[in-house]
């Protein structure tokens, strides 16, 4: 299990997240994406379902057609790790928006 | 594009719908399932996902790890229609829930 990130870390991590930002009032992450439509939206979801699971590291996230809002934490941490960035990184990569 | 169920119609159909409770101060309908793990979690999101796309009618969902939460409504007639009956069903059908 990866430790906390301090907060220079979590911000120097941001600083490489360009869609990323804190959630209020949580330590973890957020983005939303959105796609041309559902077809788009949950073939990427299906990409990053196996990154995740590669990983053994999952996301909270909602899909309404083809909106994708995902929320990054690490539970097990009680915040932010470099699993999180990490993971963060890898879906940019997947949305093909890096 | 179906009508809106009268409400006579929304409670004869949640009566055969034994999981699914309607949504406080909105006309949709919702339902948790939660399985042994992520996989198996999102295994059943990509058949509900299939069947959506069949059907050209599609969830509002959310997972975090082996919980899914799904709410069902139409959009375009602005509440419940038989298209959220026929998915709920389906959906009770794929996680060998009914």
């Amino acid at each position: 299990m990866p430790a906390r990130l301090s907060e220079d870390e979590r911000r120097e991590a941001l600083a490489h997240l360009a869609g990323w930002a804190l959630v209020e009032g949580r330590e973890a992450i957020q983005r939303r994406f959105v796609f041309k439509d559902f077809n788009e939206a949950f073939g990427f979801m299906a990409r990053v379902a196996l990154a995740a699971e590669r990983m053994n590291h999952h996301p909270e996230w909602s899909n309404v057609y083809k909106t994708v809002d995902i929320t990054l934490a690490t539970h097990d941490a009680g915040g932010l790790t470099e699993l999180d960035v990490k993971l963060a990184h890898k879906i940019d990569q997947l949305a093909g928006r890096p």
